[in-house]
């Protein structure tokens, strides 16, 4: 079988390495030729060029790039492919990908790799990172179950526990376990920067510890991460801020009126919760 | 020189087993007494006892039991102290501690070092738990500075670095980096408690990964230390949690209203800001 990757960065390119080394044919894209070079050089295709109409000979592609570019780049392509060609995408946002590129390709299944490193770029492409990972895959009622199958099967290949779900579905939850705590990680770092005393800002930032670090470090990431999130997840991440800041609201309150026994019991809640996400 | 430790936990006993190891006499007193036969045993002490009068002996007394403890048991303490006794403290929280204490006893002086583990209690105590960790010492005006100049020597033997500052900033700048923070994380949990969909949620916490983990850790903790921290800095972290819900406030317009820029240049300034804090 042969793969086609659009876009060699850290995704494309490990998907591209843990494949070649499966015994696929691997076929990659690129906008820019130094990436196709070094792609090659790093074994994470078999050829790489800077046209889609490499992409003619994929029986599957992978659409690797950001989500602003996954519409128009499958515009683009579907001259290039053949009715039987699958296309699938590894967007972190599954609703508005799904619904814009669907009526382009029949064959389109949108999928979610959840795996990274803080490294970008092709350099940063590992094997064995989708290793235990989930791979969300989040067909719709039209989407042709053969073409479900085969990327659920490439996805197992790569060693990925495989999660299957409406984009809907997916959006909400990715709402809540990664776009809601990096919106509330990055309120805490705004609300911080605005404590007026310098005295105050400067012992706060000598006694910030384990707890600090790890409650601001999504809210302290990528901006451009950030902002896509909240563009592209809008609907899910209002709905899941609103919920929040009703939390936030009922805390203060408590805390207000000295309620203690209210906050206890949320947080022996909070204690409990937790302990049942798969961390 | 001897020294005297009320409160044979995490804190007590790694602060008995350093200066044992540097040569003082230590004598500790626990409300137990097979926690006094462990600190014994362990080396932590060169005396225990479940007896106050054993602090007689004490040029430094070090309170390290909970927070609602340290007011009661001073005030049982100081009818065996000798005058020149310096009195000090390990609560989290430092200015009702201090305005409770510091009539009681006039060579009193804050204390918070800045370290822990996961564990508590005298099994969990250990050499070196303060070596580069903040200490933090909050006299008063009032505060005679031979006192203070002598829990300052001795946070240095422990290897800390130390910090001077008034009760009031040590609050205010602890609710920014510790309490504040956990209740963030907190109502991140409780939120994500709230959704009604059985099957988002499963995928939810099946989804779960390194940004939810550690942005959730602080507010999935002890929930007696969250309602403490709660009741004893109410007013700083009151201040701090209507600043954050500001901030929460200022970021769901601009999702509401589509005003990527705005978020961007926000989450570009969290992005430097956290750079900040000694991490």
């Amino acid at each position: 079988m042969n793969i086609g990757i659009v876009g060699l960065g850290l995704i494309g390119g490990s998907i591209g390495l843990d494949l070649r080394s499966r015994g696929f044919n691997v076929f990659g894209v690129s906008s820019r030729q130094q990436t196709c070079s070094r792609a090659q050089a790093r074994g994470v295709v078999n050829e790489a060029s800077i046209n889609l109409s490499l992409m003619a000979a994929a029986d599957v592609v992978f659409i690797c790039t950001p989500l602003l570019s996954i519409e128009p780049i499958v515009r683009e392509l579907v001259p290039y492919l053949s009715p039987d060609t699958i296309v699938t995408d590894v967007g972190s946002v599954k609703t508005p990908i799904v619904q814009a590129v669907s009526p382009l390709w029949p064959n389109f299944v949108g999928g979610h790799p959840m795996a990274g490193t803080a490294e970008s770029g092709i350099e940063a492409a590992v094997p064995d990172l989708f290793v235990g990972r989930p791979y969300v895959v989040t067909p719709t009622a039209q989407t042709p179950p053969r073409a479900v199958d085969k990327v659920e099967e490439i996805a197992r290949l790569l060693g990925a526990k495989v999660y299957r779900c409406g984009p809907i579905e997916h959006d909400r939850a990715v709402a809540w376990i990664s776009h809601l705590p990096l919106m509330a990680s990055a309120t805490l770092v705004a609300a911080c920067d605005l404590e007026g005393d310098r005295d105050i800002v400067n012992l706060a930032q000598n006694l910030a510890s384990s707890g600090f670090r790890d409650t601001s470090r999504v809210g302290g990431g990528n901006p451009e991460l950030g902002v896509m999130v909240a563009k592209y997840n809008r609907e899910e991440l209002l709905r899941s801020l609103s919920i929040y800041r009703d939390c936030l609201d009922g805390f203060i309150s408590d805390i207000e009126d000295e309620n203690w026994q209210a906050i206890e019991h949320k947080l022996k809640l909070t204690q409990q919760a937790r302990q049942n996400y798969k961390l």
